[in-house]
């Protein structure tokens, strides 16, 4: 009896734990499962540990600069062992914090490898078999192993990364993003295989600590979701930091010696090989939906993930999905997002689906880039008539005091109606500036709104008032 | 014929040259008047170079903290004059990027000391006297001393410190916020009298650098103009620091000495002296309306600041004012606007009075600080019946991994409609968070509106998706 739920999550990632707490605030008797860790990838492995390299690496770079803003220092350097310790620290602190909010919240937490054995029908719950964890222990006051009931069952299982046969993650010579979080020491040569947001964060870190560092994508731009404009300026101030990047790119065979990979790379219809100390294969995730008895259920899937009503229900009744598991983006923030309008649907309140063309996406490089909304090419695609409205850093009082003067404000705004379209960034900040657009995109605002906007003085945000000004020839500072 | 403008704008300060450029725009023949400095004193002497001087201290205080992310580095230092050095030349680059600016929009510049003689009055245009300037050489190709005639004068004059009789700068001992940008030497001691922007920004910067300071605030709370609880948190950050903070307490003598000044310090009904090398006067700003010939062209004026009717327009057809010198806020972003709806105004383009609720207003010393609308109190007072939502920083997964554990984001609710009323913030980077909330303002957001809007992960801007849950009791990470 105390083993049957409302609502039982498989997964604690962000998309399950945000889910599980917005469940308990509903009043529903809810758990969570998981077999590795609370806050899943993203707060463990993903998201949050490599904000905190980036932030010791955005700090050397500082320090190496000292002398640009009046300072000195002397024998500048760091400590791999103790910045990679601060990383797990800042992971670890707040896996705690997710430990005490389930709890705060009166969610169980069940400890171990979930399989849906049953939907709910009629009055009968479905129903999970927990199996024993082969990947962590439990944390403390965590349920064990077992048969749980419940009346909704959401899958949040996440994703993984994508194994290129013939280049398969050895933890020694060929990572992902797992050994990358955590290095012995920082390899001198590095090979990044992927673009994405991944590859290029660690591309960034990994070369502002001191490594010679290449970049291989397929695609013909980095950052390939993002604006082709944005991408190809955010490449420029990458290939001034020295980072080598190669475009248009394939990498072909991995050869490991003792001390290094060897990689041979096709581009431009010729072949080269690249050796590193390391190579980062960064070539996108793939969602888990192995193992979890869906296909017993006929549970739909496309293309590897599972397909949902765009409220997170499955074509069975009682069976959800949201998150990496539930299809692109697969970003931290729509999984949460998601995952709440799963359970208040659930619950019976009114709810849309959410409009993904409305999902900020970040990458904090540096330069850090941000968008929200239609690329220029998209916008185009689609058959708007467009505006565009462009602002550089460089005409940006605080941007020249920051010491900060590279980066460019897009907008794209629909010529006949003014709405704005899509918003791009590069530059300093932009991560945490990206969201005055998504709140206006929320707001279906035009640019009318947006001029009238008083942006404070002196800001980075004055350039998104500015790029709107341009968009409509009414810019002030250029 | 040559010497005769659509336009004339006397003060070629932020608000002055933005609506210079506007009206040109806006197909007007334009020239605008100063007789100090392209950019007025926001751009040469306030915002922007305090904002230079900030980045240096920012940046000292990672390098002094350089073991938490993992760093090293000895002898870590500063050379007083590199850092105002730098604070020089990026006002210095600014400046010359308005001339240039002026000069492509076709906007000519007079140098001078401007009056006006007489309002434009039927046909006949408004006439302006400029007088040789007594304060600064002319910059390349201004226009000089003579007698100028133009349909529309706008008075855009700003302001200078307040001087309080006894306790006059001498640019020596007691200096305002000139001498205070460009120190010889970095005071060992300092007395800040006044805890607003100006007060509050200088005393953040000696301390960082390494002065005992002191600050005296007439008032019960520092940042006056703030909500008391933020500007609670703020002064236990800055006590944190050693700043030692006086509130209800007036300073009624300053004696000065050889090497310092003493202060006698009225506080609590008891009366102390306080003794520092240098004491820094920043007890607000007073509107520059003399010697303009305002009275006698019966303008009016209102406790010294230019009554006008919300368009720019004062009493006599012809002559206008924006900007400091038309009332508060004082702040550089509002005179913009208001010169923009002035010359949108006098092109007889449809606009309306801005709203000065929703103007932000930001800090940024460290912590920085920054709002919108109605503090808790002022809501109160209005008879509002309100929800309020509190995020800490504590609870913000990037905070965390920034190394920013300390802050918070307030929000204030109309309980009745759901209306977003006020914002208020403090803490890392919240000057370029504030604006997500004036675009929200602007758009007369409710609740519903902003917790719907996917903010990405991870960023600080979350916390302002989390104060909007808390005031509706749907807060996920508390």
């Amino acid at each position: 009896m105390s083993d049957t739920y409302d609502v039982l999550i498989i997964g604690a990632g962000p998309g399950g734990y945000v889910t599980a707490i917005r469940a308990a605030q509903l009043g529903f008797r809810t758990a969570v499962v998981d077999r590795e860790h609370l806050g899943g990838i993203c707060l463990n492995w993903g998201c949050i540990p490599t904000k905190a390299l980036l932030r010791s690496a955005e700090i050397f770079h500082y320090m190496q600069h000292a002398k640009d803003y009046g300072l000195s220092a002397e024998k500048i350097g760091f400590d791999a062992t103790a910045i990679v310790k601060r990383s797990r620290s800042v992971s670890g602190r707040l896996n705690g914090g997710v430990g005490m909010l389930l709890k705060k919240n009166k969610v169980d937490v069940i400890w171990g490898e979930a399989r849906i054995d049953a939907a709910a029908k009629g009055n009968a719950p479905g129903r999970v078999t927990v199996a024993e964890s082969q990947r962590a222990e439990a944390p403390k006051g965590a349920k064990g192993p077992g048969i749980y009931q419940a009346k909704h069952i959401i899958v949040a299982t996440g994703a993984r990364p994508r194994v290129i046969p013939g280049i398969e993650p050895d933890k020694r010579q060929i990572w992902t993003y797992y050994e990358a979080m955590v290095p012995e020491a920082m390899p001198k040569s590095l090979l990044v295989m992927g673009s994405g947001a991944i590859g290029i964060e660690f591309a960034s870190f990994y070369r502002t600590m001191g490594a010679e560092v290449t970049v291989v994508e397929l695609l013909p731009q980095i950052l390939p979701v993002e604006d082709a404009e944005i991408a190809g300026l955010a490449r420029k101030r990458f290939e001034k930091q020295g980072i080598r990047i190669l475009t248009d790119a394939k990498v072909t065979k991995v050869q490991k010696g003792k001390d290094a990979v060897t990689a041979t790379v096709e581009a431009d219809g010729k072949s080269q090989t690249i050796t590193a100390e390391t190579l980062i294969s960064a070539v996108g995730v793939v969602g888990n939906t192995e193992n979890l008895g869906l296909e017993a259920l006929g549970v739909k899937t496309e293309r590897g993930i599972v397909a949902t009503d765009g409220l997170g229900r499955t074509n069975v009744p009682g069976i959800y999905a949201i998150g990496d598991v539930a299809g692109p983006p697969m970003l931290a923030h729509k999984a949460e997002h998601e995952g709440v309008i799963c359970v208040e649907t659930i619950k019976g309140l009114p709810t849309h689906p959410m409009d993904k063309g409305k999902i900020p996406g970040c990458t904090y490089c540096q330069p850090q880039i941000a968008s929200v909304g239609l690329t220029e090419a998209k916008a185009r695609e689609q058959g708007f008539d467009i505006r565009i409205g462009r602002f550089p850093f460089m005409g940006n009082g605080k941007a020249i005091a920051l010491g900060e003067p590279d980066g460019l404000i897009k907008t794209i705004f629909d010529k006949k109606t003014g709405q704005l379209l899509g918003a791009h960034m590069v530059g300093a900040e932009v991560t945490e500036l990206i969201q005055g657009y998504v709140v206006a995109m929320q707001l279906e605002t035009t640019e009318e709104d947006l001029m009238h906007t008083v942006f404070p003085h002196p800001t980075l945000s004055e350039m998104m008032h500015e790029s709107v000004l341009d968009a409509y020839g009414r810019v002030i500072h250029v």
